[in-house]
């Protein structure tokens, strides 16, 4: 006799989620490192930086052009000795002469004395002198420090995804290092008789292995280290070995396969008995789902046709680890549906869509066995569990891939 | 006397950035290379792709359940004997006796004989035999060969940035290696004798160097391989020899620094003699640019101040490299601005911006030096070269950084 359990049981696609993501959240607390702000692109800012130094760090000219006191060209046109020449990198520390007038480049030190500075276009100069053109105010073309931060100054604050611009300042200020989230780490454990590696010759009945490449694809694209991907055949020894490795090195993994209703279902086999959760969720692709926790490691159990695998990521593990790798949420947005769709009662499906200019229509069958035709999809769309005949025209919501 | 350019002179904006994208657009028909698929994620795919098998493979079960012949289970209940299990990855190949069911597990091969599959829960079984509860007609949870994609039919197209949902279709029909195009190489020359690495002390009159690591982050985040970073001291000998090994390891050279008004514009001073043009753009900030082709490389030299070269980079270089890249244009869009804002007159300003609920807000002030205040913009506003005096609630441009 097989178990038959009533659609009724099945948990719905939000509180299956939100189960998977609420024992991921606990590792948005997970280890940090310092690494070169060189290297530092994209990653997650583990703390508060502060700037260590202020900037600008000297007075500066903001200009090409002489330093000069505002007094000294208070009438102009006015011709002024020229004491001298600061180049950007030079000293800067011997004081203007009264009355003269000192050559400054573009973030130069401006020296002791002088507090304006002339562009260079409004003068002319002969070597010995230089005629002020235009006079200007204390103040004008002058970089004071600390205008741009102070010390001690919160310049990025924690949770920041470096960007380049982050960067710029991180490096502005002369820091070298800076602490970091370690990614989320994915172990990846495929099962099934019938897979096998690409570039391989198939014997009959066998398939190629998609489910490991494209978890781990996804899992990267979302921030996550893949640590591993394994595969294992449908031995229940050879899939418990390959568990153990992967919870010693991962935070959280990820199985396909092995966890419906035939006869050999190695994945609910070996991890039922320890613990695991098999059961339906109301959903289409990927009805059938698992839920491990394993030497203390989340194992999400994911059916393994390769389109219910993928949907499987994207609508349960997706959301989680790009919020715990600081990275926008999935975009989901209203779209209109460019022909009808129908859908089974109780289940919210899951269509692959393309964007058209008159909205979103399906691409490929519901088939979950429809791996090549997903790739022409850009957003799966979302049909509510309770609607079974949707009109053209209807509005329905869209998630990104 | 000093050249005074008219402002007149300087030009535009845009009629820059389409010659620095001409000279760079030629770069879209640079060198492929074959990588693994699995590391083939946010590659830009160099040819089109063909399937070279068909999916499925073979006819297989859609379902776990019973593989018959649809004329055997025309009259439901209906027993069966049992002729065999076929487990996925099995041969298959044994013919269905006549009026016989052979258990299927999901994508096990259908036998010869047999047109259709019961699902399992529309059965019951004793080991011997199996009792049909409803019956099926032909075809039905039967995959066929080819239905998914066919020998020869297209899988992803060339130009296809492959994402995760391209990767699971190639690994599916088991590719090993796919064409992609070599990313476009560049290499970085920073230039000025102020500037010091980080974790240096600071002399008097130095400050840090950001430009080379905040350009190579930039650079690496539009897709681009940063070959080298280097920094050369205003010295023509030095800068000359690192522009050498820069042109012959990259596609394009950024520069920055050194095309100003000073007396020590090392950039200008080297390249101009060698065919570089060096002028005035309209805008503001990165007002002085130089572009040369030196051994038929294109140099693009920004100006130095932290935030011109970075907006530099922004308006002239970003939207070609994504292009070449195959990544998505920068995102353009209309806001409110919250503030007044004031505008020189004849420049395209670029300030840095936030958005809030209420619109854009410029944050830091328009000085090129304050690249600690960049970090807190996440868009540049873009203030068109005519406008003087934009007030509260105008709309404005924005190009999210």
């Amino acid at each position: 006799m097989n178990a038959r359990p009533a659609r009724t049981s099945a948990r719905s696609v939000d509180d299956y989620r939100e189960t998977i993501e609420a024992l991921l959240r606990p590792l948005a607390a997970r280890a940090t490192e310092a690494v070169a702000v060189p290297e530092s692109l994209g990653r997650l800012l583990a703390a508060d930086l502060r700037s260590p130094v202020e900037l600008p760090v000297f007075r500066n000219s903001a200009m090409d052009g002489y330093a000069v006191r505002a007094a000294s060209v208070v009438v102009a046109p006015v011709t002024l000795p020229l004491a001298g020449v600061i180049a950007a990198g030079q000293d800067g520390r011997a004081p203007l002469p009264d009355g003269a007038a000192v050559k400054v480049m573009t973030g130069a030190p401006i020296p002791p004395g002088a507090d304006c500075v002339i562009p260079v276009e409004d003068t002319e100069a002969d070597g010995a002198t230089v005629t002020v053109l235009r006079g200007r105010s204390s103040g004008e073309f002058v970089r004071e420090p600390g205008t741009d931060v102070k010390v001690g100054e919160l310049l990025v604050p924690a949770n920041t995804v470096l960007a380049p611009r982050h960067i710029a300042a991180l490096a502005a200020v002369g820091l070298a290092r800076v602490p970091v989230f370690a990614p989320v780490r994915a172990a990846i454990v495929t099962t099934g008789d019938e897979l096998v590696a690409a570039g391989e010759p198939l014997r009959p009945g066998q398939i190629y292995n998609s489910n490991g490449i494209a978890l781990a694809a996804a899992a990267r694209a979302d921030g996550v280290a893949v640590v591993s991907v394994a595969h294992s055949v449908d031995d229940p020894r050879v899939f418990r070995d390959l568990l153990a490795t992967a919870t010693r090195s991962a935070d959280v993994v990820l199985t396909s396969g092995g966890v419906s209703k035939g006869d050999f279902e190695v994945v609910k086999d070996v991890l039922a008995p320890l613990g695991g959760v098999f059961g339906s969720v109301a959903v289409q692709p990927g009805g059938p789902q698992g839920l491990t926790v394993l030497d203390g490691v989340p194992v999400l159990s994911f059916p393994g046709n390769p389109v219910s695998t993928m949907v499987s990521y994207e609508v349960f593990a997706r959301p989680v680890l790009r919020e715990l790798a600081g990275l926008p949420p999935v975009t989901v947005r209203a779209e209109r549906l460019v022909e009808p769709v129908r859908s089974p009662a109780g289940r919210r499906q899951f269509l692959r869509g393309r964007l058209t200019e008159a909205g979103v229509e399906s691409v490929s069958g519901p088939g979950s066995h429809l791996v090549a035709g997903m790739a022409w999809a850009d957003v799966l769309i979302d049909i509510p569990a309770e609607a079974t005949d949707l009109p053209a025209g209807a509005t329905v919501h869209v998630r990104v891939l």
